[in-house]
């Protein structure tokens, strides 16, 4: 959980999965986080999912050449084809351009 | 889970909780999500949370003013101030521009 800078993007991506598959799901997800790390830009992801299936994550770009390279890279292509086929019976994304943040800590 | 337009306002709000006093967090959750959405410029939030403790609430707002109007209902501002004595140990908000946005069905 980090905190970034003015006119960073923010692309959160809101789903709600099937339940089907769980295990190739899973594997899915955090190969695809591994390769979102690599990418130049990347600025970082907050992820959460309640047990009723309801998942957001939201990744954290420098620029929205960096967001846009991303949802164009063959591989979370391919992901995202068998996320709609298998994986999310809805979702939601929407990519916003960061005016302001606060953190805290305990 | 909506699609807002462009130039609508997201708050993503990423907290990680302490896990004491889940009761009472719980209700107060759901009393603010009950009052933010009675409030001017209010247009819907998504939430997911973690059997770990980690939750994120994005909440979608007509423009900034109806984002800062919330910020500082005095209601709000109570519920806040007991979210950083008991229910949270860290989190992060940001106040981001939407510029784009999709959603699917299956």
């Amino acid at each position: 959980m980090l905190l970034h800078p003015e006119n960073s993007i923010a692309v959160i991506f809101c789903a709600r999965r099937t339940g089907d598959d769980d295990e190739a799901y899973q594997a899915a997800a955090a190969s695809m986080s591994e390769l979102a790390a690599k990418q130049s830009g990347y600025l970082g992801q907050d992820h959460a999912r309640s047990t009723d299936g309801m998942g957001i994550t939201v990744s954290y770009w420098l620029d929205d050449d960096s967001a846009l390279a991303w949802r164009d890279h063959p591989d979370h292509k391919v992901i995202r084809e068998r996320g709609r086929d298998q994986w999310y019976s809805e979702y939601s994304l929407h990519v916003a351009r960061i005016e302001r943040g606060y953190d805290w800590q305990k």
